[in-house]
């Protein structure tokens, strides 16, 4: 294997998979990244078993010439020095050449380095999908869908399948769920599929979203999701994203959603959240996160916490509309705030069925996405 | 004890002292801020017993009433939960108000909050230093001099004093050096004292001089230096930063430095620089940092490191001038880049006296700084 290619786009192919490599492997192929060179270009690849991310370097773009072949072949190399040594290049134009026993002699400018490759052969093989359920999803939508469930899956390793997102594909709606037993969080929304395309119970781990988030542009372009048996491929440009499905099946959140409600509250978003966030650094510091919330009257929420040792927060708020009945709860202020955080309307409408029954809100200006907090039991 | 203040200028205020906060300290007390209120304006102190900040606001400020002081009064607030509740008040405008039994008072927009403070009376006093030592410095020279040394003072405890840097004034100079044993970074100025001012064996710890940095203001104004018998203070526009001086006696690092060399280089500072760096990444991950540099010819250095489980990296980078014996030397290339780091000019004088000997590195334009690097001894 040898070739001649732009170091800033080796840079940036090497940025994209190094998301896959985990430091606390077990298995040494895998703490580095696979680099195959053919007539089409480079693919680097790289995974922690978990997920897989594959980045091709074209040979050209927009005209340009990005990468020269000379030889075509494979290598493995140690990700981490790999990835520092490419960084501090001194030239923009970079060699590499494998040689026996998968030394790897990388020059560029006045700099030499020799890395030693291990044998590409035992690289393990990325599941290859039948491309059968596609679902194309933009990339602004999918991102902000990702970021306003998975806040909320389970950090618990003691029921594993919580610590994933509920993916569900049916009669065009895309729906994903997070629950960690204590909140919900799901968001909807309308795609266009090709053909009659519905999967259920699609469950992927929190974590590997959360990289995969960082994968997804922020410009507009489709991002094709191909579902299998035990995998979900991502495809962004010239980045494939594969993940697995977590085993098992996830719960029917349905049943905790109370099906009416004795009081509906109108709120400003931000005043809200800023009033909760004042009351949040008190009960933080008492390590429970308990703030309060009572409806005074038609036109007034208290938000408060309080602590023996440090002393009281307070704050009132206007209300936009209340209609029913006045109460007051205690809840997780922390998970009030991550909720209130990826709330996309300027009022948000929240319904109480009574204090020790679930707290549902809902964004004032659509009917797309829903929280669901369960109520501190406190004695006062 | 009531005011009313602008959060702004609180906050500045705040933000200069919590610099003094250790969040491991064992006196409860010292995890407050104490707050003065008198007819010239606020003092807030704080303390860690190494070093105490007093940050003052004044009254007005350009013509802009800032403060409004109702009742003078003291007390002492919990530093993190009253530093993170000032910065999200609602408004601009915040009154504070000390109540029975020090229940502090802090409206602000809708928000009322109850803070339970501590008796002022039990707040150690901050030691009154006696001027008579007085050396004006300007701030971009201090904060310069402090950089160039303070990362080369010991991280271990096993011989305090060398975690501090040792400051010495005698005949209109300035002279500041760290060392630990392995290296030693040295840097002096001329400064105009008034009358015969003159001190030796002033040991400042290497963290509170990081501490003092962050404070000291990029635009250029002078700092007056007070030095008494066991404390520093360091008087920056409002602020006054008193740190102690470390007991014992700092070693005499002259005699370190070699008297007659074999060999002088004169390289390029930055490109030296580079391919140290490269070499660093390979040696780190061996976690020896061991990196040599051979002077093959009059006008080619070579710069090398090699690990058997990795690879090999080298580099040759031209002379600007050498004159002497060819050698070749093992260094930590951690300290030598930290030196580097820390060298303000284009090209650098190495002085060799042989391969287990000091290395000296001083700036090729000026001869106010000394670095000194002890060479490994390998068997190669």
């Amino acid at each position: 294997m040898k070739l001649n290619i732009l170091k800033e786009h080796l840079n940036e192919s090497i940025q994209h998979v190094t998301k896959a490599i985990s430091s606390r492997t077990t298995i040494p192929i895998l703490t580095g990244i696979k680099i195959d060179v053919d007539t089409d270009g480079v693919t680097l690849t790289a995974s922690d078993t978990e997920i897989s991310i594959q980045s091709h370097i074209p040979i050209e773009k927009e005209g340009n010439e990005i990468v020269q072949i000379l030889t075509p072949g494979s290598v493995v190399l140690p990700a981490k020095f790999f990835t520092e040594i490419i960084k501090k290049l001194p030239s923009s134009d970079v060699t590499i050449e494998v040689k026996d026993n998968f030394i790897t002699w990388i020059s560029s400018g006045s700099a030499e380095i020799q890395i030693v490759g291990l044998d590409p052969e035992e690289y393990p093989l990325l599941p290859q999908l039948e491309e059968n359920n596609i679902v194309s999803v933009s990339s602004e939508l999918l991102k902000t869908m990702i970021r306003q469930t998975t806040f909320a899956v389970s950090t618990s390793e003691t029921s594993p399948i919580l610590t994933g997102v509920l993916w569900s594909f049916s009669r065009d709606r895309l729906k994903l769920i997070a629950c960690d037993r204590l909140r919900m969080a799901s968001r909807e929304a309308q795609i266009e599929a090709e053909g009659e395309i519905e999967f259920h119970n699609i469950v992927i781990a929190g974590k590997s979203l959360n990289e995969l988030n960082k994968l997804l542009p922020d410009q507009n372009m489709p991002i094709d999701i191909v579902v299998a048996n035990n995998q979900v491929l991502f495809k962004i440009d010239r980045i494939q994203f594969y993940t697995r499905i977590l085993d098992g099946a996830y719960p029917d959140t349905s049943k905790l959603i109370p099906q009416s409600f004795q009081t509906h509250l109108t709120i400003d978003t931000r005043k809200l959240a800023d009033a909760i966030d004042r009351a949040y650094l008190l009960s933080r510091e008492e390590k429970t996160n308990i703030v309060k919330m009572t409806l005074k009257d038609e036109k007034t929420v208290e938000i408060s916490s309080s602590s023996s040792e440090l002393g009281k927060v307070t704050e009132q708020i206007d209300t936009h509309k209340l209609d029913g009945d006045l109460l007051s709860i205690s809840f997780n202020s922390k998970y009030m705030l991550d909720a209130l955080k990826v709330i996309d309307s300027d009022f948000i409408q929240i319904c109480f069925r009574g204090p020790m029954q679930p707290i549902i809100m809902k964004p004032e200006d659509h009917s797309n996405m829903l929280h669901l907090i369960m109520p501190y039991r406190t004695t006062t």
